[in-house]
């Protein structure tokens, strides 16, 4: 049996705890579209995104995240993801037509590193902003690209990413000695560096969900926009460029905490000669090319996740490998 | 007796036919910010101005510019001004505090070539937006920087606003034969590369009021965000660049046909030394550097302006001299 | 049997009758990355890529194109590529590793339309210098992105590009009376608006290769170098935004004539569930959302293509639908 | 008698230990115009200026600032500066022409803070390369802008400079208890910000010399293209935006560690009815507008200036104030 036809990332689902504070963040300040809303979520998408929404933020007691969702070329694909799940026995369940607002019929897995993936064939289509520019609001977030997940042993996890579900590595990080181990992985379907990168770390935790910006002065203008608003402690690192995927990053913690990445200036991939591109963790320029260090909380803090079954947040589990100290302030 | 100082292009006062589309165009799409209103007029600034307006838009039956407006250093200079305009003759009145929103007590001329000038020292203070950038609204227009006139004698008009006002050229267009004529003139008193420029054709009128971007992609932001509104037949030229003072330009029509040039990119000026950088008007670059043709419009097009002492809109005269027509469409 | 698994536009080849000449417009004021030159050919490639060449300048007694290049996914392509071909009487032959410089075994057909197509899976590698920034030189040109095609019957061929080839079709245009008829396509396989377009005209022939720019600023960029090195004559359209594919563009003519866009700014694709955007033909704002006008040239000029078979160029015939009066100068 | 005209900050004199380094970094990596260099010293310039050099790097011994240069209006001025500088005994000697390559009759005066302040009127002018565009290189430095000094004692170099040289004050930084003091003043002739600016601390040094970029991309592509070139470790600060100034700033340190300020962004200046504006010491915005602390270095850090007599280095004293820890990594 063939790999599924996974598409691309399709949304996330975050915890929030006041959905009107959420608004003023995502909405008011950077610009958002809102699809929908009701008591319970907010249903936002970026300005060239026709579907209904890529960013949903829940009412919940806590923080979190519920999870993110992968965009399927069909119903077949649906089925096939569910007898590779069962067949594995992880937990998998359907989610029926409207369960979440505007989406047809979906399949949620836990998957081997405890991490909430959806997959979805139908939602419901929106107006492309793209060309109402009129419209364009903050820094002009257009999409969603992709996540980043935490987990103590990415490379059993890298491995069902790739055979089982058939993801494709751009770039990865490995250790050097004693003997070479898979540090972090950028894995992608779409034709960019990434729609999930699994980076090792206390686990499994959402560490931040990456939204494209069409130019550098976009990145810029997110910084301005916040400080000028007097919410500059919504920065927790960046404008900086990545070694890694070329990405010009700002990461931003909302108003509950989780964290959302800003970015431009990725690059092309979708090649199947095109070898994967390996990073030395020790290799200062992976992190920020430009040299500058990243705040410890960047390394600690992510988002708990879901368990798909009962709702709650999945407990983690530490890594024996930690990141090497010299990178942190 | 010296020359008053003069310090820089300070409004613009144009007639508008309906303040409501001109509120539409100005504030809605453009992004001016709006200090005060009334039945009579609108009062706007740009988003680094701390002046309470630096374009205003009076409700009259037809189109025009009222005036032309420059910020002088002192009371003492109104009085020199006044002075000077006695001495040669030319219309010349107080304008009472209050008279025009916001501003202190000034003065009005109409200078030699006809063209209503006012000078002002005092104008009440409003907050500069420079740093609320969450308050950034359409292409970020930041501030007034020249007007742009024509006369049908440039040169005798030159010889007023550099004799008797002070004005230095930081560049100007002749033509080569039979003898070099002057043809147009960029003259500045701040330190880049024009407060007034004064260019052949039919006159008196007001060519353009030219308000700085700070950046190129707010010129092309301009662009898509008039289409995004489906308001493009706004956009009369560009984006392009001149040969001259080198801006990356665009000139918008507004509602009432009244033109404003928003651009970018001149370069610093203020050195005595510098010699003024002369142009043929042969020489294909100095319209459109990259060599585009300028449409009908911008050569035959340009707004009717007010007698200072009547209000009534001025006679024009047309000029010997004609641009040619290789760089016309 | 499945359609062949085309990747994504690979490279152009183009006639040049001076190679020096050639050197100077594409690397020296365009900053195209030189691989390797000979005194046959000279192989470019965008800062971003890591294929021997994306673009290719071959010596010869006219100006034109000799082929358009797709990169696919294995052999297997090739050879179901080469059945489909000689089951349709198409012209197609074998061009041996090495043929082309750099290059695996490929397949070259002349399509339904006669335009010359190469198909390959192998190409040398070099290094990608997106991280080089250090060597950047000109307006940034980043990678190929698509071919732009005029025949005189679009619906024929996009009929073969998408049922033959697999091509998935974006965004059209229509002519809207007496009947609907299909006027241009945008036919991609990599996930953006396209990797050939099909366009009405007089053909077959080449109307351009685009070459992805990453911002604004760097079509603003490519105008100016060519001012500023005098070549502002290479500068035929723009810069302007086409409401189709949101791009904003810049067409040049190669000191050959041939054409090239440089463009950034369109968007995703790759979900199946999209439907294409159709554009009547008689709305503006579809060839330049801002309103411009195209120059003449724009609409008659194109390059010839060669037969694969004998090398010649071949003959073309125009079409009985021209475009619109309304939207040329 | 009143204040000399002196017009802008002119250039700066650096000590640099090697030529040909100095000359990898300031050239082939950030594009300065190299406009003349001998064996002991190279004289460069930015895109935009005509004059013979606003960076001049001299052979020395040891890293360190010669002097900081402005431009004045005439030769009285020069005679009155002179004057001045006698009746108050400071340290005042003339550079004869060509004592400084390109430069007229010049007058150097350690001011009473004991900074090496030179005035010059005529310099030999060289080619403005603003629109050749074809030859910009590195991050399109355009010109020289401003010098920034530390100083133990603020209030009184201030007051020199104000009432003896008739700089203006745009902003300033005081401490708010117990009682207020002046901790920083941001001084300037020119229309912008400053052309020199005073801050507390260990001194007579000079922190640094500001050169202005066209645009927010140009700041980060200095970042760039040094990482690209492995010389990131040049970065010391940025890119951040100042809450003073509202510069968007970069800050690097060459290869003898004298530093740099690249940055654009900040605002027109030059109606004297404007008031300085006022910041805390404690505004965490007014250093980082976006919240970044500032590195160790950026604070301790600065280069040691000439006696403009024997041409030794100065001796510093340090100051009993000191900036505020929590902005200090």
């Amino acid at each position: 049996m063939n790999a599924p036809a996974i598409l691309r990332a399709g949304h996330v689902a975050f915890r929030t705890t006041d959905l009107g504070r959420a608004r003023e963040f995502y909405v008011d300040l950077l610009g958002f579209v809102e699809t929908a809303a009701d008591g319970h979520a907010l249903y936002l998408r970026g300005l060239e995104e026709t579907e209904h929404h890529s960013l949903m933020l829940r009412k919940a007691v806590t923080p979190g995240a519920s999870h993110v969702s992968f965009k399927v070329a069909s119903g077949d694909d649906l089925h096939r993801l569910h007898a590779t799940a069962e067949a594995a026995d992880l937990p998998v369940r359907w989610v029926e037509e409207g369960e979440e607002a505007g989406q047809g019929r979906a399949l949620r897995v836990q998957d081997p590193g405890g991490l909430p993936v959806e997959f979805y064939v139908e939602m419901e289509r929106t107006e492309r902003l793209l060309q109402r520019f009129d419209l364009y609001r903050g820094p002009h977030v257009m999409r969603i690209d992709h996540f980043n997940c935490q987990v103590p042993d990415v490379q059993s996890l890298y491995d069902w990413y790739t055979a089982a579900w058939g993801f494709r590595c751009s770039e990865y990080t490995e250790t050097d000695e004693p003997a070479p181990r898979l540090w972090a992985a950028w894995l992608h379907r779409k034709n960019n560096v990434h729609d999930i990168a699994l980076m090792t770390g206390e686990g499994p935790r959402l560490h931040h969900a990456g939204f494209w910006l069409p130019e550098t002065i976009n990145v810029i203008r997110a910084c301005d926009i916040l400080a000028g608003a007097r919410q500059h402690g919504a920065i927790e690192r960046g404008p900086g460029r990545h070694g890694i995927s070329n990405a010009l990053f700002l990461y931003l913690r909302d108003p509950d905490g989780n964290r959302i990445e800003l970015f431009t200036g990725d690059y092309q991939t979708g090649d199947p000669s095109h070898p994967p591109l390996r990073w030395s963790i020790d290799d200062p320029r992976r992190q920020t090319f430009w040299g500058h260090a990243a705040p410890r909380s960047w390394f600690d803090d992510a988002s708990l996740v879901e368990s798909i079954m009962a709702g709650n947040l999945m407990p983690t589990k530490g890594s024996a490998l930690t990141d090497r100290p010299e990178f942190v302030t």
